[in-house]
């Protein structure tokens, strides 16, 4: 463990009036049941692995019998086409040109993509806020470390009350031995939204570059990457973009890709990014060739309105939750620093469980909720999530036996 | 291009009487009707992506549709026992005890797991026989590149006479130098069987690991991998054991495991071997959970009958199409050095196609063949594959394509 610790200021929780108290109108009637998941449970947490809408499932269906049906023509033959024609809606929704992504199968691929192409040096930092997702810490400190280098996670505010915040503790971790600053677009525990511009900017100023780890990020809020700045962006596909399991991107600027790998080599090495990305063996591919079918069917709602949708549940939530537990919002109540996720110190009495993989699967296994419980630094946060298919019933559900918890 | 030659003798092609030069029978009649496979194309290339019987594919559906109903459940809480149980039927095939291997996508994936695990120095070499599946060839040459050692490609002839051939090129071949061999079980451009134990004991005696990359050998050879004593075994499950694309294994010998990771770092970095790769993230694993109804199913047309049906297709294809071509045999003809997979010297005039690609797109947009064709350092090979549900008539039509062809 050589992680150097950095002080910043306790945070001090701020309580904005909301933009609004209500929850959002459903964008259309009966729209749980465009979707596969099982009506008995209370599903509060996209956020960990998505889910899909049945069209995706189907096409997904379509595409396992297509390739089956003739194996070569479909991975081979038909490859590259196929995956020209299914990266076109994804660079035209996230700001991506084509020769500048591929596909990998999650974001932390994505990060040990770069990471393990990149060369560093004893001394070398890499530098990330104490938000990171734990994959992504064990492969920031494997890496660097095994390098002779150091992993510095900067102590990082929970509750935060303002983006300047986050944007200090980036400042004050820097130094002349920083190599790369990985930034999560909206934080995995917490749901935080990064300021990344402002860090991107601050960090370029000094020279360094800019990993985000946009996990999260895709089709919770608008993005157009290539404008970020960032060296480096990678996202999930099969979160909040509700593509099939194992779809996920890797941008990298143009002037950076020179020397970037996927993490298993293979045909294609030092062909260019988008050649080398397009051929990682004979993995299934029909993830990825169905990512078009989830946007199709999120754009059919309206991209605008589903993201309008998702945060003003996010905010309605938040204001709900913490007024019925009796706990300060994490973030601003304006929702000004939060996507579709919320995260809450859990309020009730946790003695009773051991660990919060208990008191996850008490959730589930007494009251039917699906809703993830982190352990954050030793406090356990509450994480729920909001997608086009969750009610207002179910967070209120999810109040009340939280609420009788705490008896 | 640091790679250093290494002179062996030129080959001197054997012609033994096979064993037998009939076909075998069919294993049971209308087999090919329980495969996914489009009966409009003569289907001869099971070795590059496998096929996948219908129980299979309609498995694969069901969990697929099981796990968006609840992706949590299955990804999550159950996915330790999950594996646990898809393991247990590939252990108790293959020779290997659950502890000691782990699913990856494919055997490159293995190969790279392991290559970027190892720390190598200035000078170290990696030592390969020249029948090396290209994708692995770029991973040895760049991984041990960067590090400042030398990638070694012994030259290795083709046509093979005996097994002394192969085990005298890597005796030359091998010096103080040396960290590693890569072997191929099975060579993917060749078809040709290597002598692994013998090389394996030839290693071990100068002290030096061996990597065993079986990417075709479960399901087309019996395997029992912990008694071969090499340090690494890879195997892929989707190629003869017709599970789903992206199934494969790494297997790690006790001694060795300490420090070998996915490429993917992921949550459990140094909880073992076991238990690191049962968790590479939002992957879809399903083809993995799949992997015991291919089992079943061929189990139930009898193991010994599979693998005795394909080897005398293969010896049978071989004997008929170098008749027919007036090529000599590429290995002996008993089959003691092949499988199920028979490489041929192209026979063709080949002059009126750009590259390997074009013959084999004619091959099937003209006569609906699926057949690959590699460029083997400059010669053109043709590869057949025997699988139960090929029958000999798909042979003898494509001896008799490629005959017109030569006019």
């Amino acid at each position: 463990m050589t992680s150097r610790e950095i002080s910043t200021p306790p945070a001090t929780p701020r309580t904005t009036p909301p933009a609004t108290c209500s929850p959002p109108v459903p964008l259309r009637s009966g729209i749980a049941t465009d979707w596969m998941l099982d009506p008995a449970i209370t599903f509060l947490n996209h956020g960990c692995f998505g889910a899909r809408p049945r069209v995706v499932v189907e096409a997904r269906e379509r595409w396992l019998r297509r390739y089956n049906a003739r194996p070569i023509e479909l991975l081979d033959r038909n490859r590259n086409e196929l995956l020209t024609e299914a990266k076109r809606p994804v660079g035209e929704l996230l700001g991506m040109k084509p020769e500048n992504f591929g596909f990998v199968t999650n974001a932390t691929e994505g990060v040990n993509a770069v990471l393990r192409s990149l060369s560093f040096r004893p001394g070398d930092e890499l530098l990330t806020p104490s938000h990171v997702y734990n994959a992504v810490r064990n492969t920031m400190r494997h890496l660097i470390e095994r390098a002779g280098g150091t992993y510095v996670e900067a102590p990082t505010p929970f509750p935060v009350t303002s983006p300047d915040e986050l944007v200090n503790v980036i400042a004050e971790a820097l130094n002349d031995r920083t190599r790369l600053v990985l930034i999560d677009h909206i934080a995995s525990p917490t749901g935080v939204l990064f300021p990344v511009e402002r860090i991107i900017t601050l960090c370029r100023e000094k020279g360094v570059d800019v990993f985000i780890d946009g996990a999260h990020a895709p089709g919770m809020i608008a993005l157009d990457v290539e404008s970020l700045g960032a060296a480096y962006y990678t996202g999930n596909l099969h979160k909040w973009i509700c593509a099939p399991s194992g779809a996920a991107f890797l941008w990298v600027s143009p002037e950076k890709q020179r020397g970037i790998h996927p993490p298993t080599i293979s045909h294609f090495l030092d062909e260019g990014l988008a050649a080398e990305f397009a051929w990682q063996g004979t993995r299934d591919i029909t993830p990825w060739l169905c990512v078009k079918d989830a946007i199709d069917y999120l754009a059919a709602l309206g991209w605008e309105d589903v993201l309008r949708h998702n945060h003003q549940m996010a905010m309605w939530v938040q204001q709900l939750l913490s007024e019925k537990w009796g706990v300060g919002p994490s973030t601003p109540l304006d929702g000004s620093m939060i996507g579709s996720l919320v995260s809450f110190p859990f309020p009730g009495d946790v003695s009773r469980f051991d660990d919060p993989v208990q008191l996850h699967d008490y959730l589930y296994d007494e009251h039917h909720i699906e809703i993830p419980i982190f352990d954050f630094g030793g406090q356990w946060l509450i994480r729920t999530s909001s997608q086009v298919y969750n009610t207002p019933d179910q967070y209120e559900r999810l109040g009340q036996v939280v609420l009788d918890l705490m008896k």
